[in-house]
């Protein structure tokens, strides 16, 4: 079977949507010089290292380190994963576990998850949330897997101190090693050193470095997403292999056949010449909802600058916005389709998914529902998207699909490496600096100086 | 304690971040005669009994059944609350369930939820998600809920087909009336017949109405939300009185006194006059996170409109946006601040969190983390609340604030219900008809005759 997924841009196209709102051809022949320009750049950096998103997937002696580290934690039987993370140290996790664990992976037995504990992701510093998280989590049961490149991060490092106070409690200090795995930058005499070493050092934690030239967003192939993967059971070579797969389809600069430079080519007309400036990512699958969460912050944090790479004053950026289908059908579609006509839709959807489920034929007396019965819910959902996607059409908004096979950790893999391939063409195209964040700053120290810190 | 929210537009306004981005007083002086005309009809409207959301939080006798038919459901001691439902037939109760239990109900033993169930939304129609749920809810230990006004809405019909069939094969018929509940539009001889009416005659069940003069995404004061929140142990006097208090607030004209035209003015002239497009719900607590899609139903389906009430084309309607804090400040805060000026952003704060939670004295090697010991998480979030409200500020960002004392079923009824009086009063300034979806049509006909039914 085929496990490739698929792009398709027509839906967003003139001949879907009409000259006002679809990308013309004449409109991508025009942009191929500077996407042909990007991709060189792009190349180079690459090659230099500057970047090492690209080729996070091909470290095998990480692959194996981590593999194996979670093997060794395996063994112990704990009940809980609890990720202390917040941003690019938690959302890649978020999105895994939702595409590819049980949708309901906490609520059961050890068995029914094949052994796998169950998974916590703290990404916020809600005191009533993180304290039942404790309550629920007795340390002895549970591996902590903090994760900040810096060590710096306040909302993780004040989650940590009290997950140190718990187990110095209750299991000893001797126990720290056992239940607490870092995950932080790397002990290099040319990076900045960060906070984690000296606890990792003073209690003889396992660690894991991400890549100095690797940013939080996309970082979900580093050990930040792929330790909490290997605990959870995923297959990790089915998703370097998924990578491995859209890095060899993103190859060169043509945008007839690289799909993350015609998505990103796409996006960027549509906000840039047609006023999208709203980017929806509508999954049509609960697993793949989470990507589009993933996705907000790759995209926003990426291209939302004030400032372009030539130091003009631009305040660049479209806005993502997740949604559901069918559920926001009852939600959104209203204005989908009656609202500004502002926004580009980007689908994800699946071909198939992993339970087929069949409407029985109950309810005899009501005529009215006979054209379900016998029919199933994977059909229903399939129609609602078909539906959607005409009717959306019907009313001029345009549409960018992804379209998977089905939802594994190959194909999973694919949708991610894409994405953040798109968001660094992307952001050639709208010549901003993808791989900085300069305007989360000034909150930081804001909060910093009020908490009695420096700012 | 005063228990009444506390609505701030300062810092959307001119003196905060300027006249190109902040509303001035003129602005807002010269609304005033149309929000007067607009209060007039909307008070004529309620007193006719056109629209009747402003009032259901007064039919004592609805609540009393409500309360009636969960005390005796609740004897049978049921482990799940499964209610079937899309759209305002689900978002109101996930709102309340995140708001008001706890951020982990679904894990807690019985004892942990004071006896309630456990509680599914199913507002989906994704195979493996509802074949999980059937699976970890079997029909024995359940009681379903299932939701919709015509009883025509495919996603939630089929999944009651299958949830019949479960019933039947494992209990029998004869179960029916002790698993399943219908909320559907009243018996009257004026209102459209709903396919759920003879299932309740066939089997015997327990069936609450929505009033006819009541949309979905403004029921979650009808039966809709309420039978929910009984089953689930919620205070529905406290609800009640946090209507009526907002109810009271909002009763005259005046911008200056009225805290939902006062939002509502804001919004719309945030959006006409300065081009904020985008409505962002900022949630600074994981609790009230879920309120910011129910309000995303209501403000997309409410406002987005291709026609105004005078048939003029308009393609109105802000993009209601869900963000989080302190999660999204590592995600979202850095387009908020330097991407497009194209923001109105709406926080919902809480003053005080239902739990405290001292970060320790721990890591004392790192000299750097010496100002998070002995503080608090609370004071921590709060600290970074106040550091992205004055970032925001100095990026000329402007931001209306929805502010709790607490989060109790109180002050979560006030939130709502203003909300609901905000959206009814930006529909008349809007000039649309804020009751009505005629964009949703297309693509439920579409669907239906890829399904063989009729169009």
């Amino acid at each position: 079977m085929n496990l490739d997924i698929r792009i398709d841009v027509s839906r967003a196209r003139d001949a879907a949507v009409g000259r006002e709102h679809g990308i013309t051809r004449a409109e991508l022949d025009k942009l191929q010089p500077r996407v042909s320009d990007a991709h060189a750049i792009l190349q180079r950096e690459r090659a230099e290292g500057q970047y090492g998103f690209w080729d996070l997937y091909k470290q095998s002696g990480v692959f194996d380190d981590v593999k194996a580290a979670a093997a060794r934690f395996a063994q112990k039987g704990y009940d809980n994963l609890v990720v202390l993370g917040i941003g690019g140290s938690s959302l890649g996790t978020i999105a895994l576990g939702a595409a590819l664990l049980s949708p309901y992976h906490n609520l059961l037995s050890k068995g029914g998850r094949k052994g796998a504990p169950r998974l916590f992701v703290m990404d916020n510093i809600d005191p009533t949330v993180f304290r039942e998280m404790m309550r629920i989590c007795p340390p002895k049961k549970t591996l902590y897997n903090v994760i900040s490149k810096s060590g710096g991060t306040a909302e993780t490092m004040s989650q940590l101190m009290i997950v140190v106070d718990a187990i110095e409690k209750k299991l000893g200090s001797g126990a720290m090693k056992d239940h607490v795995v870092v995950t932080t930058n790397p002990r290099r005499s040319d990076a900045p050193p960060s906070l984690l070493h000296p606890v990792a050092d003073e209690y003889g934690l396992t660690e894991f470095a991400v890549p100095l030239n690797v940013g939080g967003r996309f970082s979900v192939f580093s050990p930040v997403g792929m330790f909490p993967a290997a605990m959870l059971g995923m297959d990790l070579d089915a998703i370097r292999n998924g990578c491995a797969a859209m890095d060899q389809r993103c190859a060169d600069a043509d945008l007839k056949s690289n799909p993350a430079y015609l998505r990103a080519a796409i996006q960027y007309l549509a906000d840039v010449n047609k006023g999208k400036s709203i980017s929806v990512m509508l999954a049509y699958a609960n697993g793949l909802y989470s990507i589009a969460d993933w996705y907000r912050q790759l995209w926003a944090e990426s291209l939302g600058k004030r400032y372009s790479l030539d130091g003009e004053e631009v305040f660049a950026g479209q806005t993502p916005v997740k949604a559901l289908g069918a559920t926001d059908q009852h939600s959104q579609i209203q204005l989908y389709r009656e609202g500004p006509n502002d926004k580009l839709i980007n689908t994800l959807e699946t071909r198939k998914f992993a339970r087929t489920l069949r409407i029985p034929p109950t309810l005899t007396s009501i005529a009215q529902l006979e054209y379900l019965r016998g029919a199933s819910m994977n059909k229903l959902m399939a129609a609602e998207l078909q539906g959607t996607l005409d009717a959306l059409r019907l009313s001029q908004r345009p549409v960018s699909r992804i379209i998977l096979p089905q939802i594994n950790a190959h194909t999973v893999a694919q949708v991610l490496y894409l994405l953040e391939v798109e968001t660094a063409m992307a952001g050639r195209l709208y010549n901003v600096n993808t791989f900085d964040q300069p305007g989360v700053e000034e909150g930081k120290k804001i909060a910093r100086k009020l908490m009695g810190g420096e700012g």
